[in-house]
């Protein structure tokens, strides 16, 4: 009780009390008007938040599960796709991918760094048969984002589909579907959506949908033509996850009663200037050295300092729960995440949390590394429009 | 707030005040020690309440994901099974079968009637072929119960695989599945477990698990030797569904609070027998002559009285929910669920919610049905082990 528990992990973030509470109502049925009011409600937010007129569709799955039904629903067996790789989730697509029986062209880069407009271009040019992309919008496994709206155009140059993973971006940074020209854009509930994990939302372009009617769903589960026949209806193909629909209902009220999506890309963009401003003035690397996320600050961990131990030492000594960095990175890196229902005072605590869990202090560490943060986030203003950090 | 809202629907039913506040608790890490040590006990009770030494994998998915899961992990494309199909779930086993690229060899029954173990004996002498039979525990569209025990022992003696949805029947009625020799046994969270819809549980005995080993999954999401690879170690392939998994722990508590297994199987019995015997002395037939489910009594609608409107009419009137049929029975039947967190009193209102919605009062109709109702409620003892009812 001395210390609050802060969840600065990238997924699941902290539910708001209204959105627990919401929850916490007692159960109704998923094919009655109730529901389907809520369903109507939660349809309207969610093509804006989208950026969209096209349906948004919601799964009971987790992020995952949306991933593999864009894979499944939009290309058949032995068809090529581009995948961008860079991290663990771009690994993801690969592996979902190779399952489906597609043929795979690899971008890699190395963790860390971002997949450039001229990268996929170049790819594109040389094999005409590559049919998608599949890529982050952010790798939450390393904070980059990839420059997705200079993508976007690429893709519609050469006409494939661009299908981008919005788990770590959607809620966060912007990256309308419609205007930018993503033709299949995905998310979780437990990242900026801020709600707990268990559904995933997909929204398909129209071009998308005309290429899910020549394909052959090869995952019963995933069947997106008879979710979209069921969404109009305020209704979903299987049984809802009425209590996760019902919790997401009320977090997109809260979003939107706050104002337009602005104010929340700009409160994203804010706490990104602001962790990443402490950091550095704690003397600590950013390790995503360009094209950072909005979402989350990766820190690469000073030499002979365990990234686990730092963690569990945040956790016992301040409450506040960070996350170490996945696989490779699992010593690495750090990962600071500033998604959903957090402020500037729960990343001072993160920082705080941070600074007083290093065995020594770095070189060039500065005393004042709070005040600096606060500086960058006061200053921090106009955010990105095409979400693109340099 | 005139009445009480009573969800007497077969799935999903009422939430316990418990499970809804436990959900309601501030967001934990799937990948932390508090969630490992949740997900512990829960395994601990869900392999008490499937009946085996096997893990239960839990999945974010509904009931049809898991159903998904249990075809694209135990047969290989090509591969022959039996559908035993006598209502719309039954249906399902075929068009997942199917979607799977399974060969199908279906033994259908009308509506309301149940597969007899004699009916699976002939069509496995018939075809050696077979691998595998697909049939539910309980058919939920029409309120039957499949004798699974029965049939277990000729899925052993002809040494196919038995898969068995229990989505209407786990923690409802008894279905061990080490002891009567069940393959696959899986469930949704929203009816007798007392969770809100969105997590499913699976279970596979020795046999199926080495089945399991020389098929290669067919969709990402569903693999389920990762998931045994990590519910070992208290944690799920994916993100977990954290609030619905926190739920599920305060359910199986109140379960087992309550005392060994016995106590939830002799209510759910006990319920049954009430409300048939309540449904009887309205004047009205109970739609499942023999094999009568435990956890909801369908009702045939007498002609010229509409099941939409008797619905709508009890909801209004009483605040009781119950259901319609499905599909071909739309109009046939009205199906009365006690199931999960209901009890007698529940059950009482849910018989007078019916009563007092019929246009007219049926030949036969006893104005002390409710008094009747309770003496087979009172008298109603020893449940049958085998989950049969004649």
């Amino acid at each position: 009780m001395q210390n609050h528990l802060r969840l600065l992990t990238p997924g699941p973030t902290a539910i708001p009390d209204r959105v627990r509470l919401a929850m916490a109502m007692p159960m109704i049925h998923h094919r009655k008007p109730e529901f389907k009011s809520i369903m109507e409600e939660t349809r309207v937010y969610l093509k804006k938040l989208f950026g969209t007129e096209q349906e948004v569709l919601p799964l009971a799955s987790s992020g995952t599960g949306a991933m593999t039904a864009a894979v499944t629903n939009l290309f058949a067996r032995g068809e090529k796709v581009l995948v961008a790789q860079a991290g663990k989730f771009g690994e993801r697509w690969g592996q979902i991918a190779l399952s489906q029986g597609l043929e795979v062209v690899e971008i890699a880069k190395p963790w860390g760094q971002a997949i450039q407009a001229d990268d996929i271009e170049e790819a594109l040019k040389k094999d005409p048969t590559i049919k998608g992309v599949l890529i982050q919008i952010c790798e939450t496994s390393t904070g980059v984002m990839h420059p997705i709206y200079e993508i976007a155009k690429v893709t519609q140059k050469y006409n494939v589909l661009l299908v981008a993973d919005g788990i770590s971006s959607v809620g966060i940074s912007p990256a309308p579907l419609d205007e930018w020209g993503i033709d299949a854009l995905l998310t979780g509930s437990q990242k900026g959506l801020m709600v707990p994990a268990g559904l995933s939302l997909l929204a398909l372009s129209e071009k998308a949908w005309k290429k899910a009617e020549q394909v052959e769903h090869s995952c019963f589960y995933f069947n997106l033509k008879a979710e979209l026949k069921n969404v109009v209806k305020n209704q979903t193909n299987f049984s809802s996850p009425v209590s996760l629909i019902v919790g997401l209902r009320e977090a997109l009220t809260m979003i939107f009663e706050d104002g337009d999506l602005d104010s929340l890309y700009q409160k994203h963009y804010a706490l990104a200037q602001m962790t990443r401003a402490g950091i550095k003035a704690m003397g600590l690397e950013p390790f995503a050295k360009t094209n950072y996320a909005w979402g989350l600050t990766s820190v690469a961990i000073p030499q002979g300092v365990s990234g686990s131990d730092l963690v569990s030492l945040a956790a016992k000594k301040t409450g506040v729960i960070i996350a170490a960095g996945q696989e490779p990175m699992k010593d690495e890196i750090i990962r600071l995440a500033h998604m959903g229902y957090v402020d500037f005072g729960d990343m001072l605590a993160g920082l705080y949390a941070v600074a007083s869990s290093l065995p020594t202090k770095p070189q060039g560490f500065n005393e004042s590394f709070m005040s600096i943060a606060m500086q960058a986030y006061e200053t921090a203003q106009n955010y990105p429009k095409t979400a693109i950090t340099q």
